[in-house]
């Protein structure tokens, strides 16, 4: 950019804009014919780039050139139609208008006065989605809970477990902290793990149970009981649990009725015992009746989590977050300092989002939440995440037609877990041989497929969520990974 | 959206991204005709909105009228070049266009498999920028320590004083977490307390020492000499120092070299306290010779932050912490569950910032870094702070010259603390005074500042730092307060 430095002017703005979104709206035309899974190797690009910033400005021109030869050639396309990894990351045309007017207003929401409509669209939105997910009336703004937008689920079971821990160590004291015990299943997401290193739990008071291979690795009600009993015969305090809708291994469902009745039931009065549930990637497909079902029990919760940036059309970041007793939230997390006073705050009047999160400052995540809400509608959303179940369930059949490969756990959402199986009398290789696979497979460039362990056996995982995958996509997908089986079997 | 639902297809993509250009390089176009601080009452948006997520899909059309009609009004303009509150949180169009490629790309940037550019490009840029504010090299990616983009300076602290936390943890046991003692001072910036609220620190361990207004606020030595060896003399454990350079309420700098000096020599040969810089808005300054000596002793600190999202015209938000010692971070903050395991990492090839932070997820932050710094380049951005510098001298000379008014404290960077004096031998009255002027101020909408108390004195602050503040906003900002006091010593 030559001349003086006008850093917003709005036709440069305007001019640059629209040569940005032709430049992103090229990149999703040609996506097909990136490598999903960056080849690139580490340190790559330290060599394409100066030592130091530059002194003088440079051109638009430039920068995008840059990114074409050396950026993206080290992206990972998480929306590439061939993506089956981890799970969806999804970007949609009213998610990127949302960051983009997000970015556009640029304001800073700490507080409800720096821009009341970021707080309260927040809180309307929210409301919006638990009314989709039929959420108990408790979790709704307009009573003693209400929902907020955490940046990733890690933020959201960490400010849980924040709030659970510092609600029963202003009864029991705070030199309790040692006996504090946290309960999960070994297939609960690792972000709990962090939030008890975080929040200073005792690490052998992180209680990791076994979950139950015969019920598809969700955990057992009496698991969790015997383990509450025992640890509270030797005088210490159980004050968190973790329940799972779709755990990231295999999607398993944890009976959230029985299990939070014992939660309920072991703290008796006192009631200590705070029950979060994970819904990050599978709360999506709640919104369809027919899958409503596996939340049932969530009355029983305290706090209730699902990631509308993995499959609900919402650009990454927006973990949404509701909680019944937002107090318990706001006793945690709250500062006051003098130069953030202000009328509505100290009159109680309205809410302040930086009192239910980590950092203060937040970005005006709503509006994006808001525009796929609205640009698309409840109805498409379902026919949305129907037609990746449909598109998995495709997946599934194609598999478990072939004798060569087992579907390991039966599919609930749109993860399929299956794996080539080893030659006969020869399972000790099959670890290696779905390790090789897997490894083949994304080396293609392809497709891209992650893994997991279940009971000692290494897993493919195969997740169905891009927002621009289509049957063709799947079948494809399916003969590399027939071809490359072939290839690694002939091997042997 | 009618007919199918293509959420992301490329032509709608660009279609509507050209509309979002428009509105948003429109409203740049028009912020002055905003008033500056929403004069809008809490609850006024549940009132416009339905009660519910629509069932069907939605036009373009009618959600750009809901952001014109109900949304922006209810929106802070902190782009506004009559915006003078708190610190700025700058955009540029150099930061929009990286806001708008990161969410375009939307990748899930965890480790560095997950694409290896956005984990490549943070190391360097941070490298550059340390670079530019000539940090010592033990900072930089290339030893033992590096750089990584936290969301906010809150992040930052949170994740040393975890590090801080957990290094001298491992050498004295758990149970120690008792004993951990934090200084700072009474003028560091609350996400300090919210830290250690988080990390369980007691809270009457968390030294708030007193800044010495003979020094504008800025720490004494002595005083936090002492308070280390009256700790250290009672058992306690000295953990953890933060220094600021440029505090929010008055941008008062800590002398960094003595302060430094003192937290390693009292901690012998262990060097167990961690000393932190927080240089949240200042260090955006630092780039230029002239104020670089502010930063002089940061070779003694264990880490440094500073906020590109600032006064640094990248987006919200960029908040660049840098640490010596990487491993420190890692080791609290690591954790390694299968499902993310692949060959790079297992390796140690390569950087996995989910180890370097709260969340797990994380965008791609840095192009937007990477695009500020290279379409302005470093000679224009040292122009630009100094600019803001010079129009806050302006406003300073101001104030100066007009009786009823004085400057609190001398201004140092681009904020000037002020009051209006009330009547003689009625001193009493001057905060509540002050109070008004700044509410009357702000309701007029043409301007926004904002206040905080120093020595129970209660102070009005003009920041200046908006990209689109010139001369005749400040003159302009000026009148009106003059206006406004006139009325009210009027009343007096």
């Amino acid at each position: 950019m030559e001349g003086e430095l006008k850093p917003m002017d709005a036709e440069q703005l305007r001019e640059y804009g629209h040569k940005m979104v032709d430049f992103i709206a090229d990149y999703y035309k040609n996506i097909e014919n990136f490598p999903v899974l960056s080849q690139v190797q580490p340190g790559y690009l330290r060599k394409l780039l100066p030592e130091t910033a530059p002194t003088h400005s440079e051109t638009l021109q430039d920068v995008l050139e840059d990114v074409q030869t050396k950026i993206l050639p080290g992206v990972t396309h998480w929306q590439s139609p061939d993506y089956f990894a981890y799970f969806p990351s999804n970007s949609s045309v009213a998610g990127f208008l949302g960051e983009m007017l997000s970015a556009g207003i640029n304001m800073v929401g700490f507080s409800w006065i720096t821009s009341p409509a970021a707080t309260e669209l927040e809180m309307i939105v929210l409301d919006w989605l638990a009314k989709a997910l039929k959420l108990p009336d408790e979790f709704l703004s307009t009573g003693q809970g209400g929902g907020v937008i955490q940046g990733t689920a890690s933020e959201a079971v960490l400010v849980v477990i924040l709030a659970a821990r510092d609600k029963v160590l202003r009864r029991v004291g705070k030199d309790a902290i040692s006996k504090l015990v946290v309960y999960c299943s070994d297939q609960t997401h690792s972000s709990l793990q962090k939030a008890c290193q975080i929040g200073g739990i005792y690490p052998e008071n992180f209680r990791v149970l076994k979950a139950d291979p015969s019920r598809d690795y969700a955990l057992s009600p009496d698991t969790l009981s015997e383990a509450v009993s025992h640890d509270m015969a030797t005088g210490l305090i159980p004050f968190f649990f973790c329940a799972t809708i779709g755990t990231t291994s295999s999607t398993a469902v944890d009976p959230l009725l029985e299990l939070g009745k014992i939660a309920k039931v072991k703290s008796g009065e006192s009631n200590s015992i705070w029950f979060h549930v994970d819904a990050a990637y599978a709360g999506s497909a709640c919104i369809c009746p027919e899958y409503r079902g596996y939340m049932n029990g969530v009355e029983e919760a305290d706090s209730f989590n699902m990631n509308a940036h993995k499959w609900f059309l919402t650009n990454f970041d927006c973990s949404a977050l509701w909680v019944k007793d937002r107090s318990a939230l706001i006793q945690s997390l709250s500062t006051n300092p003098e130069y953030l006073k202000n009328k509505a705050s100290q009159e109680n009047l309205v809410v302040d989002y930086k009192d239910w999160q980590v950092p203060l400052g937040r970005r005006f995540r709503s509006l994006k939440l808001w525009m796929v809400l609205r640009l698309y509608g409840l109805e498409k959303l379902q026919a949305y995440i129907r037609n990746h179940i449909e598109l998995a369930k495709l997946f599934e059949e194609l598999v478990a037609q072939d004798k060569r490969f087992e579907i390991v756990t039966p599919r609930k959402f749109s993860l399929v877990c299956f794996r080539l199986l080893p030659p006969p009398s020869n399972e000790d290789y099959a670890n290696k041989l779905n390790h090789d696979l897997l490894d083949s497979v994304n080396s293609t460039g392809k497709l891209f497929i992650s893994h997991t362990l279940l009971s000692d056996r290494y897993i493919l995982r195969f997740a169905v969520g891009a927002p621009l995958t289509e049957e063709r996509h799947i079948v494809g997908a399916w003969k590399v990974l027939q071809d490359e089986a072939a290839t690694l079997l002939s091997k042997c």
